[in-house]
């Protein structure tokens, strides 16, 4: 059971992969995907698809996490969100994995046990339940460890 | 030059292929794709990047033409549509075709002159562009047929 735990965006893509050993949880890799903004869109999605359907297939993935997105302001930038979570689907069809989703509440409820928690009270326990960190994440990569263990605490 | 024009949607995605002969626009294909509502997401879309893959390679696409969407009353829907829109980018990025989008607006003024036309009004105006079409067409063909057609139109 390998999750992959995905908080898409064009800008800085949070992903984190997470494992169950007995007892504990193991973090096999984390890191962020940037999309060049000079490139045109149809070109940052295919980097997007290309980049983890590599993954999926490197690390034997076999569900993938994500957040339920909100509306912000920009109308536009959130249909741009589903495209990316396209992407995601159809990866997950293509090698006939589960997608889970959480609400955002879910997955501060799950990390912190607060659903109101804050982004960098998520990053403290991540950084808690994983010492093995040994450079502070960005909340980007810290937000997608959390959604990845929602994945994986939900099995 | 051969544009696939696509109005995406889960119940019936309306397609429609043009080309231009000499002075004349020529309809080479259309109709619509519905996605089994019982199947997974994952799926619907996997069977939707399918579809549009093969039509792409079958007819040596070298356009995708596209309509902006706007949001409605359900935000979820909306976001959702975005997820087919993405696969639609994936497919041009892999064939490396251009995507160009029209907002509703510029669609309905190529077509019918008239930026404010009702569907309706555009179905008549593709009706009489296209006499060979024997039988009356769905709202969603002939709205594909419009994108198509001022993609085709752009060049």
């Amino acid at each position: 059971m390998k999750v992959l735990g995905i908080d898409p965006s064009y800008t800085a893509t949070g992903f984190a992969i997470t494992q169950q050993q007995g007892n504990k949880q193991e973090l096999l890799h984390c890191g962020t995907i940037s999309l060049p903004s000079h490139y045109e869109l149809s070109s940052r999605i295919g980097i997007f698809y290309e980049c983890f359907n590599t993954m999926v297939q490197e690390y034997s993935i076999t569900k993938i996490s994500l957040e339920t997105p909100f509306l912000g302001k920009n109308v536009q930038t959130f249909l741009k969100l589903g495209y990316l979570r396209g992407i995601i689907h159809l990866i997950a069809h293509q090698h006939l994995i589960q997608v889970i989703e959480f609400s955002p509440k879910e997955v501060k409820l799950a990390v912190t046990g607060f659903g109101s928690a804050e982004k960098d009270q998520v990053s403290r326990m991540v950084h808690m339940l994983f010492p093995g960190l040994i450079q502070k994440k960005s909340l980007d990569i810290t937000d997608a460890i959390a959604i990845s263990l929602c994945g994986l605490w939900k099995q």
